[in-house]
């Protein structure tokens, strides 16, 4: 598996010379990638952009550890052959028109796998986007350069996912809104022979790998699959597509997948600790959360909620009991630090409503008392911060204590500011700088929350 | 009911004029709203920025149409025995430390409403924010006016809220993202008297609200509040707090609101065709929904779903489903229109993933064949659009034939747009020109086509 993210060597069958075509944005990557380890393959140029083309496969002078196939489907079984010639052992099918468009592609897909099989080839794909290597620079798929280069940057997280755009514009986009760092993509489409299961078994042992999402329509080797995401302490997140039949229906004509019992999904899921998404937003929402916050796996997710409202403690009280999380019972020790800037009409509860605490004292000594007790408190695991934006852009808070104390307690923070709009943006500005997680809806933060703490 | 939203004369109880404090900005608010029929009472000052304070209510040299007390709690049953004597009808009660401060602060609740009841007084609050309303520039409110002025514009849309700031900070945080137009907005925090019920039968019969939106921790009287939401065709968005044992809890210190079973409540909503947020971000959204969209009240919720990812298309398909909304069954005249785009080897379904047409036709062409044909299929009532943004900004629809189009055919469209980060923002700005909405989020996008479509 390792040489698929870490050739040295890489063909490229269907090497394209017109510009946004993916044999062209493959040409691109590979190039940029490999250097002269790259060999494009096309027989009817003799180069692209001064770049040699070979006719066939089998006239490369060098040994290719792995083919990458973008041709019409029809012609890829031949080029299989070539590739066994070749004595190439890793292919990455990235053309559509397989199993998911029906009977007659499903019968070619098995005719690469027979193939494949005889030769002992593994086989990535078809129908799919490859293999991307962040951590070493080698992007072995047909996303657009536009898309990765300057945006994506090395980091903890690796994806597997079965979809095209997943790996592509959708992951750019939502980098672009929210950054992380990237180490390994996996875009695994049909998955003929490469699977999810086998590419979670590799990035669980992968060093630069610590947090894992994924998209996926259907999973192959249910009881290995869940050992494994047992087996990890990285965070392994997923958003599970073809849930309802509504969606197993898309799915079928998507990747050919087949639908599987999604009440056995969940019971699988919550035994194994895997994390549950319900959007794409949200898959890339908590895995990147996972970047900033290493909260235990054992959390009994007892959360405080700072609130300038009432109705925003009480709304976000009953969203916390839906989630399955609970209402941080606070310490005697708490209570009475906060009691020294409360009112004296009023008594500490959780949720710390804490507008006339700020009336009294101004917000920056009443946000760091009231956060420095719960960052104290054994029987608080996270903090839900709703923080009101004065009219002037005073500090509200010491932002770099704020940071630091969240990391010295390990304990999550997420900020949903709002009030005056112009200074909500700069507090948010300068959260989001120390890497504190801002949201622009309570029940997305409480949502984010839950997944960090509640894995099993 | 009406004159608390519509008063000629008005006093005020505890003008102060201490900047920042509610004692001013209500002085401030009254003042530029009833000018020389506002009438400040103050013991203490004989005039705040000029204008005569009066030493109590009886000196008043007029009839008082509503009198706002914003004095300490224990000095308010004398000034309504004052009111009493003056032949004041209406009083707001905006200070806090009644009911919602424990057992001492409930009888003087009920000290209250006592005199208020042998006097012929209609009380509202205490402990809120009181009456605003938008289309007669009248606001008996603590609101500072940074927060409204120049800010909150007449539109269909009345609040009731038990809460202050959902009627203050929050709305007009909210406005300022996502503009829409406001009639009358009802603080009414612990309402010992006058309650939503009431004033949920004014606001229906009011010509001014075609939208209601109500966060509510209990329902006053609830056979009377579900007949009402029942009979009108105005749709009536509720957020209830304290549905959980924490959040009840919590509301129970907030407005002295008392648990209500939750399942009774979600049975009334039901039945009543009331439609029920789960967030205030929620409940704002919604409710500006509705001031875009009016759709019929029975709809049969049959989504169709363009997208450009196969992924995004099955994780769509599976909330839809999740949701209780239907993934419409397109006609045959659609599918024909919509294969004059798609490539040969493509079927259409629905989801109708278009990536492929928009790369043999480009997007223009492509969006507006599949739209037009959705528009016209009787089988289809609302349109989510998960759009592509390209790498340049050429436009990828006609904004201005699609906006008549969803207007003509009178079926939502939510647009959810993604691609490169710069001109997903320039064709966001589009959309939302047009009254289109634009979600930054899948999930939340259908939660809103649910709550237009599935009224009962």
């Amino acid at each position: 598996m390792k040489k698929f993210f870490d050739p040295e060597t890489v063909a490229l069958v269907g090497a394209s010379s017109r510009p946004f075509r993916p044999g062209h944005n493959l040409f691109l990557n590979l190039r940029d990638c490999f250097g002269e380890k790259f060999f494009p393959v096309n027989p009817r140029v003799k180069e692209i952009e001064g770049i040699r083309c070979y006719s066939s496969l089998l006239e490369i002078p060098a040994q290719v550890d792995v083919a990458i196939i973008i041709i019409p489907a029809n012609s890829v079984p031949e080029v299989l052959e070539q590739c066994a010639r070749k004595g190439i052992k890793r292919v990455i099918i990235e053309s559509a028109g397989f199993a998911e468009v029906g009977k007659q592609g499903k019968k070619l897909q098995e005719i690469c796998l027979e193939i494949a099989r005889k030769n002992g080839i593994r086989l990535w794909g078809p129908n799919c986007m490859g293999a991307i290597n962040i951590t070493k620079n080698k992007v072995l798929s047909f996303m657009s350069p536009f898309l990765w280069k300057g945006r994506f940057s090395p980091g903890p997280v690796s994806l597997v996912v079965q979809s095209g755009m997943l790996s592509a514009g959708f992951l750019s986009y939502i980098i672009s809104k929210m950054p992380f760092g990237l180490s390994k993509v996996a875009s695994i489409g049909n998955k003929s022979d490469v699977n999810e299961t086998e590419i979670l078994e590799y990035l669980i042992q992968d060093p630069d790998t610590r947090v894992i999402g994924m998209y996926l329509e259907s999973i192959s080797q249910g009881r290995k699959f869940f050992q494994l995401a047992k087996s990890t302490d990285k965070p392994v997140v997923v958003l599970k597509g073809g849930s309802s039949p509504y969606g197993a229906q898309a799915a079928y004509s998507h990747t050919a997948s087949l639908a599987q019992d999604d009440s056995l999904v969940e019971g699988i899921f919550h035994q194994a600790g895997i994390i549950r998404a319900k959007g794409l937003v949200e898959l890339m929402e908590v895995v990147r959360a996972f970047t900033i916050y290493q909260p235990e796996k054992k959390s009994k997710a007892r959360l405080a909620i700072i609130t300038f409202s009432g109705a925003a403690g009480v709304v976000a009280s009953d969203r916390v009991y839906e989630l399955g999380m609970k209402i941080a019972r606070l310490s005697k020790k708490t209570e009475e630090q906060v009691k020294t800037v409360f009112p004296d009409w009023m008594e500490p509860a959780n949720p710390l409503d804490i507008y006339p605490a700020i009336e009294k004292n101004g917000p920056q000594i009443t946000y760091q008392t009231a956060l420095n007790a719960l960052f104290q408190d054994p029987g608080v695991d996270a903090i839900f911060l709703h923080s009101f934006a004065p009219p002037v852009n005073v500090p509200i808070i010491n932002y770099d204590w704020l940071a630091e104390q969240m990391k010295k307690s390990n304990k999550p923070v997420v900020a949903w500011i709002m009030g005056h709009t112009e200074t909500a943006k700069q507090i948010e500005e300068e959260l989001r700088k120390r890497g504190i997680i801002v949201v622009e809806e309570m029940v997305r933060g409480l949502r984010i929350l839950r997944a960090l703490l509640l894995r099993k």
